[in-house]
């Protein structure tokens, strides 16, 4: 269960307000590496996990907390829109300041949908998507997700970092890259508790070894017909990372025969062309 | 530049045709743990890869293997559709068998759509979506992103390896378990390479630990409100997993303030009551 | 800013483990008439409410309580999935029983993606999103989006509980059928507040009404060829119900020319015959 | 059944074509607020119309203009992109005027997939989306719908009418505003025929009563855990909007207990650490 | 400018309403091959024609009769759904008939979010997308996307026949078949018109043929490393269909270099590993 | 089965980097007209393919090929982004040149998401979507589908062609453009051995020509109440296309009746005014 206060987890300060910059915040609201996805991603692999229940717990807070971050951004996206006033919309009667302000890099739909606040969805408008929310009941896959969502989240802020000079939104950015620096360690954590890479991988570690084809489980397939990958890489000789194999390399070679598939039937109705043939064989 | 054979990677061999199984199986085609996925996944970051060029050809090596497990899965759709006509699609003047054999679990598509061959989306009919494939510039991340790609990817085949009893397809899906587990190592290996851990986090390493609040980077913010979190928790305690911090513990609070918003601007035509106020504040 | 405990807000409680409800649930979490989509767009609301406060604050409120509704279902649909174990899944030696689910209704992707939990998705996987939630920065236009989600919100919770027999079930649902009832009030309350149906319409009621073409704003525009509307319907005489026209009835005709477009420019490349012509006039 | 004839319902006159502005009006066609959703909204509801059947006509009817006004909208798209042409596309030799014209805000693909014509989109190109048509078989809910789809409609209009100063664009939008109005004054016109707030709430009104957990139907639950709303807000006591309770007020606390799942499933294949526990409980 | 009467373009009659059929008839409303789409293709074509205007008018007549076209279809689907009631939903009390319906293949949405009534989506309810819709701004490849529309609908609609044996249900789709039969006719008879294959191809033909690659514009290139397509085949030698080339025959090689991108810029934060290298080369 | 070489199908040059035509070039790589929709659709016909053989083969080969201009076209995107360093990037420190770009018309997501590389997406940044690969299991329909699909790619790539003056980017696309030449004189190849118009038409030309209405199959249904279209229209009079029929001409008029739809069931939770109706009929 959940509640709320109305102040914000941290300053969000606009000393200059942009409307552009509020359109580039956007991607870290509802942007696949945005806030409403490792909120949602977090919360949802919480509500569906079978223990160890420490995990849901921590996934829990952590979930809670990127509500508070979704809270902050769609505040500072509103204040940034502030500036579509002062210098353009106040010259309305002799130009057109809403298209002049489009013109330069506005979303439109930030105007002409929301009237000036932030929506749920990314830097070019496209909705927020809930395929994005990964939970597969596997806690290592899960984890991996996590940091994944925290690395690509955390290139992100620092790209928004970088693309605005105004010290309220430099500030408010470098709370939230240091929250994506704790956490990638949390997940990490995580990790390292249930075994780190040897005990972990592969990824499930519950399924029977003995029923993959283990002949190609640590053989790196080069389909370069020209060059071909150096067979001293890492990943194509030593021990393998999980510490359960060792590399080999091959060239990449059919093991399969061409397909054979029976002809169309009837009532699917292909064309009468096809249906005096055999099949898709060369026989 | 690409080149093909018709042969396949690896056998595709269908025992008993299940049109219950092909609809399963096309979670692994345009699911979003699915082969198109990690294919034009991995094929985008070699594309935009900035170097070192040896991951640039890793990557292009392994896209272009998926591409041939695509066209694997989609043979094994397609044979396995064949059972929709053995069995019922013959019997079409006494009774109905596409109803039936849509009652029974099949995707009515397969027959609609596609006339009984694969389909570029989901197990549910879903169309495989381009906003999945990850391509950051950032290796560290990308590699996080293929590693999490391979285990949720290898975590369905097994699940899809449980729900037959087919010899063939037990046979197909066991080569991709190995291939996934392969491949898992290969994105492990480029991290290890790289730096392992702790030089690769946070995630990415290059921008500036000093702009970050250091403060927030390595604490755990409790947002529980009546039973706080271990302080002794791994994720809260001791040295952090990148080793460049240490872990800590804090009751989560408020440290900004109520937002406090401009009234709305008279041409997004809000509400005349709205308008009369002095903005979202409250004093 | 947000924190959790982690009790339920009420109790969820499944007697009879039922996957293929589980699946009907979903579109109470990730559907259009869900509880995500309800959640976000009061959140969504609230941080962009630009007054009066009292407005946002009742919208975060709300907005905070349906998080804990969605956690509720996806617990709910957690334990109805664990009646894919005993009666199902147990059997897996001597026949197939997941697809014998998926046969019966259940998601496929309930097992093969999530390993038994809830997803952020409707009844048919289709996935949550971000174009659904509404914020217009008008308050009656809020207002209606709200009403108007808990009404088609209501009437799901009515048709679930209507679809299980299930007493923890039953009970569960008429919780959340009576929040519905008081969101459904509590939205009416301030459109009450804000000058019920004669001062808050037409929805914007701030934008001049002297600049609307005035003789079109009341009148019914009938286009049945061969039936007309009744012209003594409350809809086309009689005072409109925002009090501010007379509902009046006209035949529907068009007041405007055929419309004439330019010819192609070359820089488009149309064919060469659409270029030779004067454009799309008759003449 | 339908007919056309070639004229417009209303004249479309572009005085100044304006590329940018196309890209604007795309909203009001193919964007949740448009003209397409109504359109389809109001013919979907028609001819799932199950009675009384005056409804079913007069939606029919409505319906029907709004296909005119995609048609008008679509014509002012295609007038105002032939502004591309005199200022920008002429000069093709020495500059580059797509990129140009593109720089200052024009939709890309107006000119590069349609060729200068309007699409089925919204102005960030997001395609329109079946999923925002409601019809939900219950009269009231789809009346509210309506009301709400013609007041953010309305609301765009009007953004839309401030964001240029083309007299022939003007009086287009003052038409449709008009239009607007009259289309909400018609939803609340059925949806005083059937009773009014009193009688139409909670929707839907047929669900038994006695079936909804009553005590929770009127109370205003607090989430705010520092500062709790007004205890005589409108919404925390008097009588209920529907005329059916008294309103309460309640600090939020949980009812339900911490949620147990039982272990995962051999078969989902979660990591052996997960199996090795008892589920998500604590004990 | 639009028009409509209550009747049906063509008899609507259900003699065993299936709730099933009900769904596998989305497909012909909500699918890319559907009527929906054809509809829309049709009309946003007519209103972005810029000549010649009796191609124009064309459009118009056709787009309007597929308005009637979903309008059968709709009530097809409503009357289909009468079959969830006697058999199924009657029986309430003992049994679970909504889920039991749904275990034999409806689709869940039609009950719980319309009602018992049709969907703008779909046979597995992926909603309509706006993005099917084409129009190019180039009659010839406008003509091929309608009679590829009419193509893929007339194999829809002979398979939905194929699924059916209500009498009143085939009796309906063989009148669709009919049209599809005719507007297939209809978009050929422009191709005539306006050249054949020879005048009409390569589209579009107004682009100077001297701009492209004329070498390579005739050409078949073969992929295949072992087994090359005949070089005799129709499509490697003789004169090519559009009457401007001779086909050719060509092993697939490449034409260009190994791609060299520039080192990451510091900006977008790659890892200092990438960003010590000198780009993605091999040097 | 798949291989690759480093070097590229064609030169890939750009002399002025652009990262305006950068957002212009994604339209065909991840648009609905771009070379990931065609791979993609001749690789899943190919795999669907029940023969004759020889087309299969033909469609992996030109399939294979699309892969080698995915990859031209993305090395291209990544080379003009390169345009977004020199003039912009490097004045970081006095202005903002990210926005400065965006206000351009650069897509921010080329470099917030991507780190300056190609996406799987439009050139409005609306993610490529596998709804539109067309594989129906009819091969004539399959190949006007892909006549259309190079028609609209072709006119996409004259496009772009016309949008930049930079002599690698025109040569590449002159190379692209002949390709496009080449493949629909391919798949005409095709229709002309299966048949040509007469024999191919109606699509599928496998349904029994005597269970389609056959007087509706050739008859154009006028719905232009005011000016008819002329009754001697290439479409209206004459022999039919296919060879199979006489054009003739017909005032649209209804040969069906009204819908009349039974009243809601209770379980459905109508409003109670509509249940005490006896379902959509006037009488």
């Amino acid at each position: 269960m959940f509640y709320h206060e109305p102040k914000l987890q941290y300053t969000v300060r606009v000393d200059k307000p942009n409307p552009q910059f509020a359109r580039l915040l956007q991607q870290a609201i509802g942007g696949i590496e945005g806030e409403m996805r490792v909120c949602l991603q977090y919360l949802f692999q919480a509500w569906g996990n079978r223990g160890p229940a420490k995990y849901r717990d921590m996934l829990l807070e952590t979930g809670t907390e990127e509500i508070s971050h979704i809270e902050m951004l769609c505040t500072a996206v509103a204040l940034n829109l502030e500036g579509a006033k002062g210098d353009l919309i106040d010259r309305v009667v002799s130009e057109n300041p809403i298209v002049e302000n489009i013109m330069w890099g506005m979303d439109p739909r930030h105007y002409l949908s929301a009237g000036l606040a932030a929506m749920a969805s990314d830097a070019n408008r496209v909705p927020f998507n809930g395929s994005w929310i990964v939970g597969s009941g596997n806690l290592a896959s899960d984890m991996y997700a996590n940091v994944m969502a925290e690395s690509t989240g955390r290139a992100l802020a620092t790209r928004l970092w970088e693309s605005t000079d105004d010290p309220g939104m430099k500030d408010m950015l470098s709370f939230l890259i240091a929250r994506d620096t704790m956490h990638q360690n949390q997940w990490l954590a995580v990790l390292e508790e249930i075994g780190g890479p040897t005990g972990v991988h592969p990824i499930p570690n519950s399924f029977p070894a003995d029923q993959q084809k283990e002949e190609f489980a640590y053989t790196f397939f080069s389909t370069n017909v020209n060059r071909p990958a150096a067979p001293d890489a890492r990943w194509a000789s030593g021990s393998s990372i999980d510490g359960k194999g060792e590399f080999s390399f091959m060239h990449s070679q059919p093991m399969g025969e061409e397909p054979k598939l029976a002809p169309p039937i009837p009532s699917a109705y292909a064309q009468t062309d096809q249906m005096k043939d055999k099949g898709s064989s060369h026989q």
